[in-house]
């Protein structure tokens, strides 16, 4: 077999991002700069509940031309100009309006002012943020008319569930709080809280989708930072040719790139699994699958091989939980279990302490260890996750997240199946189901992710045609597949998935 | 001049790290184990108010005897086996007492039973976390027999200030907020959240030690991830050779570790910018700098060649405010700041636009952007230390962090320097001063790390000497330095602090 393509050096620092060309659309700059940056922040959605500003602020141009009316009788020609002036005046916002609009990367919620629009695409260094006033809010909102942007798998559907809750999953932080480095010393993971520990641990045991006893616990700035610790703890140092990293395809997209962006000599991209020779390798295997939503089983066996399981999606909301898994390596993500992907945390399962070890001396070196801040939201929010199933809560409220994401992904995809039966072009992976041991019943899968194919004989860049109708998605060519496909979120929030659903349904 | 030595393989895994050997005294096992671990969360401190666990529950053994009173009058011999016995009983947690608090890597405050202790020593994994109450609190509290570990900058002095305001930096996040991977698509550095945009700005200007205006900033997991993103940056992704990355001895021991520890072929620890010779190079100039507290200008000047300015020092209470930075790229960190380490925040400032997407490319890929929860911590942090400096705050109380840390590092190093003139075997670097445009006034050097020099004869291992006196500190051989000299935290807790120093004192 050919040895495994070296990526050019071009790749390494181009396209091989989580962030796939269609976000520099938003990055990029587009015209000259000046004043601040635009945050998306909503000033409309602050937690102060400011006014958004109308578009009043357009027509202020007007209030300094300093004329002044002229005595007496005013000549026909002066009217005429008058008007035509007024008339000019009125049309120019519309005229804006539109124009901005159709600019997919500037489409804010409320007021849209050239002056807005000017700062928005360079904004000039230093005087970003000087009108901040809220936490953030995510992308911005979107009406029929924007770009819908479902290139990544960001979680906010979430968020309705969430704002349900209450304060069951709020957190205070005291300001003398978690100042140390050190969370635990006589744990191998220092830096890991204890109350996290317990709230994985008890999770997994209220699920039922992983074993726990036996295992470490390790956490990370998100599932992203325990797999390039894995592939660190997995690969010698003394080897004379970097480790093999592989996945079948269509793989995460983010696989190769994060294994290679370092151009590490110690672990390396060698793609697909399936076409793989060799005795040593680290095998990735997602399943739930990223980007297809299939079920998957490591596919190599060599002794010197080892397998890294990222169980990002074997969660209720997403398909049924048909065993307790136990594998040597497992990966989970706040991002994707409860949706809080601005936390940063994901956490591994480790049965050899000496892997458990090796990972968390990665964490230590890239970081120093994970944010408590983070690890103690996240213990927070999944004690609430627990709470919703624990036995006989008395008369409180039970927020159950794992229905309302299973109910909300069921709705999804009927809604999807139906907008691409309606357009008659698209193709969807065949719906599975299985024996879910979590909810007691069967449960079809109903992936976070929809791995969508154009059928149409003319269209051999499936990213390329929907991204012409506004939508954007990230190219199956990213995943070690045919560029038919495409990948597509379901997680964005309703509005956004509604528009998609929509214009998919259209598309002929 | 002979090519840079390449570490061995065995160095670039082995004692590379930020946590080097007397670190795996606290980690490595101590005897069978059994049961959960030994957290430090220190029970006693909860949220909740629980009042500390006293050793009252040492002596309850005694309450459960289960003795009544005999009927009638009792023999002799009876009388002595029950003062036998309840002595025996009395003096059994008096030398458990003992024995424990002579275990220096098992020393909890409050209560220590023989239990906990077999817990502490070979944790089990899968039940680790099971009994945890409460965030963390750092490192057990110590007494006059305890190990002192001073070789991390865990800057725990700064807790006592942040007690003292109250809630002033106390963050509240709800369930539903910041859920989202995105905080600003219009920046750069779009996991940002404006907020701590704004606060960084803000507290520059407040201190006049570094330029804002038309600078990025860029937010980091610590500023370590932002050294690495910044080594990422500046290495071009073609070249034939890695990027030689340089620094002055005594260096920080980080520098060659974080350098180094992924093999990548982009950059490549390259040692002493002293003996460097050459035309393309990371030269990382650190100021005041870390081990020793000298303040530091780049030493090289090729035009192919870019200095990363390590600024993490640069604070009122370690050093006079001499000018306002305005380098191509400055890091700071929050860490040594404000004291917060464990909410892993660090920032950059920079001048290029293009040096600053890669940056941030760099982050994205490592771990999917910077925790928010983090960030809107470290902003409302900053917050509360600008807000101390603002004028005429009107009747507010005003908590001033600066005049808090040079009260402290002042008297701190006036301690040091008294304890090694007493036992006359110890020498320090000189003091200097300088204008400090902050205070308005002169100010000394009270650098954050005593750079301590063994001046025995016999001597040669300073860390391993101070190890036998039962002080942790880190060798200057981690940073290209003599091992006569040893670095010393002078950030820790009181307790530590003086319990170091009359050790110190007493050395002959």
């Amino acid at each position: 077999m050919a040895p495994p393509r070296r990526r050019t050096a071009a790749e390494f620092q181009g396209n091989g991002g989580l962030m796939p060309p269609s976000v520099q659309v938003f990055a990029s700059p587009c015209g000259s700069g000046g004043g601040g940056a635009v945050t998306t922040n909503g000033s409309d959605k602050s937690l102060r509940g400011k006014k958004p500003r109308g578009d009043t602020s357009v027509h202020s141009a007007t209030k300094d031309t300093g004329r002044r009316r002229p005595a007496g009788r005013m000549p026909l020609w002066l009217v005429g100009i008058f008007v035509s002036l007024a008339f000019n005046v009125a049309a120019l916002p519309l005229l804006l309006q539109q124009y901005i609009v159709n600019q997919p990367h500037h489409h804010h919620h409320g007021v849209i002012s050239p002056d807005q629009q000017q700062h928005a695409c360079a904004p000039q260094p230093g005087t970003s943020g000087a009108t901040a006033r809220a936490p953030s809010t995510g992308k911005p909102a979107v009406t029929s008319d924007s770009v819908i942007n479902l290139d990544h798998g960001d979680p906010t559907m979430f968020e309705a569930f969430w704002r349900e809750t209450g304060d069951a999953a709020e957190l205070v932080i005291p300001g003398w709080q978690t100042m140390s480095y050190f969370s635990d010393i006589s744990n191998v993971c220092w830096f890991m809280e204890p109350l996290f520990d317990q709230q994985v641990r008890r999770l997994h045991r209220t699920v039922g989708n992983a074993a726990v006893d036996g295992y470490h616990v390790l956490v990370g700035t998100g599932s992203t930072q325990l797999f390039m610790a894995a592939l660190y703890a997995l690969s010698p140092a003394d080897a004379d040719q970097p480790m093999s990293v592989v996945s079948t395809a269509p793989y995460y997209s983010s696989y190769p790139a994060v294994t290679d962006f370092l151009r590490s000599s110690l672990f390396r991209w060698a793609g697909d699994a399936n076409s793989f020779v060799g005795d040593a390798y680290i095998e990735l295997v997602c399943s739930p699958n990223n980007p297809d939503g299939a079920i998957r089983d490591a596919v190599l066996s060599s002794g010197a091989g080892k397998a890294v399981h990222d169980l990002a999606y074997y969660w209720p909301q997403y398909t049924p939980i048909t065993r307790r898994a136990d594998h040597d390596i497992m990966l989970f993500t706040v991002s994707k279990s409860t949706g809080h992907a601005g936390t940063r945390i994901g956490w591994a399962l480790v049965k050899d302490r000496e892997v458990a070890r090796r990972m968390t001396k990665f964490v230590e070196l890239n970081t120093i260890g994970v944010s408590k801040d983070s690890q103690l939201r996240a213990a927070k929010v999944l004690r609430a996750v627990s709470d919703g199933y624990a036995a006989a809560a008395g008369g409180a409220t039970r927020h159950r997240l794992f229905d309302f994401g299973r109910r909300k992904m069921v709705e999804r995809w009927r809604m999807l199946r139906q907008a691409a039966a309606a357009s008659g072009i698209f193709s969807l992976p065949e719906e599975t189901s299985g024996r879910c041991n979590f909810a007691n019943e069967t449960a079809a899968n109903n992936p976070a992710f929809a791995w969508l194919r154009c059928d149409r004989e003319d269209v051999e860049d499936c990213a390329g045609f929907l991204r012409g109708h506004k939508i954007l998605t990230r190219s199956g060519n990213q995943f070690g597949a045919d560029p038919r496909y495409v990948r597509v979120s379901m997680l964005d929030r309703d509005d956004a998935y509604d528009i998609f659903i929509s214009r998919l349904a259209s598309l002929k």
